[in-house]
């Protein structure tokens, strides 16, 4: 991890999950609510969600529940959630290209910047404005455009090579498509978006 | 959840990592790991990973390691993987396309059989091979082709309503890449896959 936490990552990974009932709540009109009620949304316990919110220091009052929007903007802040983060992706191929024209990411701060690949024929090409860059042009790029986050959609055989390039960089975070369990140091954070996985963690309940 | 379970769903989410990593070992020629090594690996503990294989019987002899083959064999028929899963998709815009496009799901021995959506302009077209058929078909299509698995690409306006819809199928588990956390009764398995919940869980370290 690049930073020491204070709570467990675990933790920090159902804070966004509780940003999203929450800001789903708040359109629907609501403006307080109870541990019991987010917990129910979001299919967590009750005790869960207050000992999370805990190591943030106190939120709402014994009895009274959350208020939905300061508990919104305490959580956003917390995250770091509250600037844009300049992102690029490395890989533009099929997927890649989806990544990059999938509209959800400039909503929630996240803007993909710049694109890298090291096909000679996609460099110099773009996808939806952004220019397509060598792969040696990465540190210089993400240095100048103040990118730390790294969205990877290169085939598995080449993710581990990729990423040992990214340790030279600014790049402090990855996002993995490649469907592998990349091996990253301390001083990165990586989240694996891997749906075969997921469809593997079902079946099981299926039998 | 469709059947009780042994293990907690954590467990359970933990097998499919184990399964990839140690297949990755095996391609490696690696015939015998101890704990500790599949833990290097997946930074994960090696108590941990004991503690999760536990729930299954005993695998491997104390001080002596696993044999790979065996391992990765008795998880995936834990898992249910030793067979192949018919699935479907509904929603075909743009990220349906891709999904049903994409190459990593058949040998993983999850097969998209059918494609629906309520897009008359789409009814009938066909993508990679499948048939883009009317919602109002899928009950009937589903237990046809023995489809337990739905992959969810609709817009998230309309996601619950969808998944209401899917409650009077033989579908039993949901891939759902609409970026928001439906409800489900406990009859359902659900999966969220959502590129920004996970940027947002790393963030907090890069501030």
């Amino acid at each position: 991890m690049v930073k020491d936490s204070i709570a467990p990552e675990v933790v920090i990974l159902r804070l966004p999950l509780y940003i999203r009932a929450l800001s789903q709540m708040s359109e629907e009109g609501q403006t307080v609510i109870s541990s019991k009620t987010l917990g129910n949304r979001l299919q967590i316990t009750p005790a869960q969600i207050r000992k999370d919110l805990s190591y943030f220091g106190r939120f709402g009052k014994q009895g009274r529940g959350y208020k939905v929007d300061s508990l919104i903007e305490e959580l956003t802040n917390i995250l770091g959630l509250n600037k844009q983060w300049n992102s690029c992706i490395v890989g533009v191929g099929r997927l890649g290209k989806a990544i990059i024209n999938y509209p959800g990411f400039v909503p929630e701060g996240f803007k993909i910047i710049s694109a890298f690949d090291n096909d000679p024929s996609l460099i110099g090409k773009t996808v939806n404005e952004i220019q397509i860059l060598p792969m040696d042009e990465i540190k210089s790029a993400v240095k100048q455009n103040d990118i730390k986050i790294a969205i990877l959609a290169v085939p598995s055989t080449v993710a581990q090579n990729v990423i040992t390039e990214l340790l030279n960089t600014n790049i402090k975070a990855i996002l993995n498509y490649a469907p592998i369990a990349p091996k990253v140091p301390e001083t990165l954070v990586l989240r694996n978006i891997d749906p075969v996985i997921s469809l593997q963690s079902m079946t099981y309940y299926l039998d």
